[in-house]
């Protein structure tokens, strides 16, 4: 992956599209714009798929793997151990994700990219190991600006690999015991809020703990100094494995014109620096849920995606990505399967 | 239907079945409460059926019927003829509600209870006509007390029957042209608030005619004086003929033991005067979006119901409910189908 080939190939979605669809959502039995953002939805599926009547996707949950060495800073309220216990939940379908994404139905693909554990072959995982973990931000950099290259290009690969394959929508997910902390340091370093208004219990730590996290968060930018002008830079710093894999399916998805469904907290993190690397990404983004973490807000609106859920959700995974995708098909659905006035000998009111 | 002895008949949900479901979702593979309001859901679902570990229910909407003399007085966007020929749209399956209650897995059952037309006998049509339409609420009642009793036991019958044949979940939704106008009008009477604060623009009509609907309620209610409360008597005077049956819907899926998902504005006005009959009724309901229209959170608030989905939705039939079906059904996949810490060897931190 060239980056900056791949980022001048991304397109913005044409008007032209949105236009078209407009047109149809305006002829079904309904008054105008009173299914609301299900029509926002169908709309611009329509714009990212280039086509007047796109067919339901195949779709996919990527749940990108990495430990964090800032764990060792008891940021977290569970031990590293469970990031590589819950990638084999994962392969075995017992997680809430794979729950979800059956509900959704969705395929689910684990990747390491950065877990501090050897896996054998198996169904459903991705062997895509950078590193053993990164290094403890609260020290020194997470790694080097070439493994977070390395990381974004395989999030890259699999998104051009999945749209080779006929997936056409995506949800980022992802594991990785105390990376909250990595994503509330990019969170503060790209939106500029500070650590004290971004930082959140992530999976349940107590309030002395809360306190530390932010005090990690804090030295992490300290000793880091991460340029918000360099988003790479800011990965390499501050950030992680999965994350940087997050930021490469984003922008692989928007290279492939494929939709792609940003999950919560830690997936924003990672659809951020996406963003910051070539803002039309965006267009082929979509917010899932509002994530509990005080800093998701402030990403999501720096971004400029309003989410689709609110269900209070903060267990990442992918989980809400999955849940906003069987929106997404509803919108599709309307769009395509309700009768217009004219068939169905409705009066339209025009309204 | 006797009104006093169904009302004495429903139970309040125990304790008991809520802590049960906690304990399970406290050993799922996942942080504790890291679910948010599908957690919630599922306590819910489980205390509702009382079974420690209740199968996907079957699901049905309730499309009720019916039309508003006070449609005369031009407080909406659609002509009245619209009612019979969206309710011949939901029969040939073309309708927003049929695409949305296949996406959920529901069956559409459509309730004739006052529309101004005569149908004939229709795979999916319940012909349980009281009214061909109410009487103008600007001028003198909708309808008499014994017909509003009528169409309540409609809908609690209808519940009752589904319930036997095996359905174990229900949506409510409604067709006719102006119900905005009664719903708002129940809104304003029952939470005190004007109709200047809670009437909105229904289908889509101009700032024009809503300062003319605003009036208009206010004279409806000002002409029949309704008691806030005597429910009954507000249905009467200021109500519809499938607002009444969706308080009997109501009444009669907390009979059973039966959770009913409640859609929008129409509905929730509904859902409100079963609650004013019998508080006990919320434990079985849920909210299922917050509708565009301004009095619909005042009716929830006094209800006490927080809304699954925030779609921006405004269209009724039961669309806002089919979605809130879906999400109901992934918060039970969730506690029916996630492994524990125990089964999945992942460490539980206990928090």
């Amino acid at each position: 992956m060239n980056l900056e080939s791949v980022i001048s190939k991304i397109e913005p979605l044409k008007a032209e599209y949105f236009e078209l669809a407009q047109k149809r959502l305006d002829i079904l039995t309904k008054p105008r714009g009173s299914l609301g953002r299900l029509e926002e939805f169908a709309r611009r599926l329509v714009a990212i798929y280039r086509q007047e009547m796109p067919a339901l996707p195949r779709k996919a949950v990527f749940v990108f793997s990495g430990d964090h060495g800032v764990a060792e800073e008891g940021v977290s309220a569970f031990p590293q151990e469970v990031t590589p216990q819950m990638v084999y939940n994962f392969l075995s379908g017992g997680a809430a994700i794979n729950v979800l994404a059956r509900h959704a139905g969705a395929d689910v693909a684990v990747v390491d990219v950065g877990v501090n554990h050897d896996f054998g072959e198996s169904a459903g995982l991705i062997r895509a190991k950078v590193l053993k973990g990164t290094g403890n931000i609260s020290r020194g950099p997470a790694m080097s600006r070439d493994d977070a290259l390395k990381c974004i290009g395989i999030g890259y690969e699999i998104a051009m690999d999945y749209s080779n394959r006929g997936f056409g929508m995506f949800a980022t997910g992802e594991m990785g015991i105390a990376n909250t902390t990595p994503s509330t340091a990019i969170a503060a370093v790209i939106t500029g809020k500070s650590p004290g208004e971004t930082t959140g219990k992530g999976t349940g730590i107590d309030d002395a703990s809360l306190r530390k996290k932010i005090d990690v968060i804090e030295r992490a930018i300290n000793v880091n100094k991460p340029d918000k002008n360099d988003p790479i830079g800011v990965l390499a710093a501050v950030g992680g494995t999965e994350i940087a894999a997050i930021a490469g399916l984003c922008l692989g998805a928007a290279s492939a014109g494929v939709p792609v469904v940003v999950d919560g907290f830690i997936s924003t993190a990672g659809a951020l620096i996406a963003y910051c690397l070539c803002p039309t990404v965006k267009d082929y983004m979509f917010g899932a849920h509002r994530s509990q973490e005080p800093g998701h807000m402030a990403m999501l609106d720096f971004i400029g995606l309003s989410p689709v859920l609110d269900l209070q959700m903060r267990l990442g995974e992918g989980t809400g990505a999955a849940i906003a995708m069987t929106i997404l098909d509803a919108s599709l659905k309307i769009y395509r399967e309700m009768a217009t006035f004219k068939d169905a000998g409705v009066t339209d009111s025009g309204k």
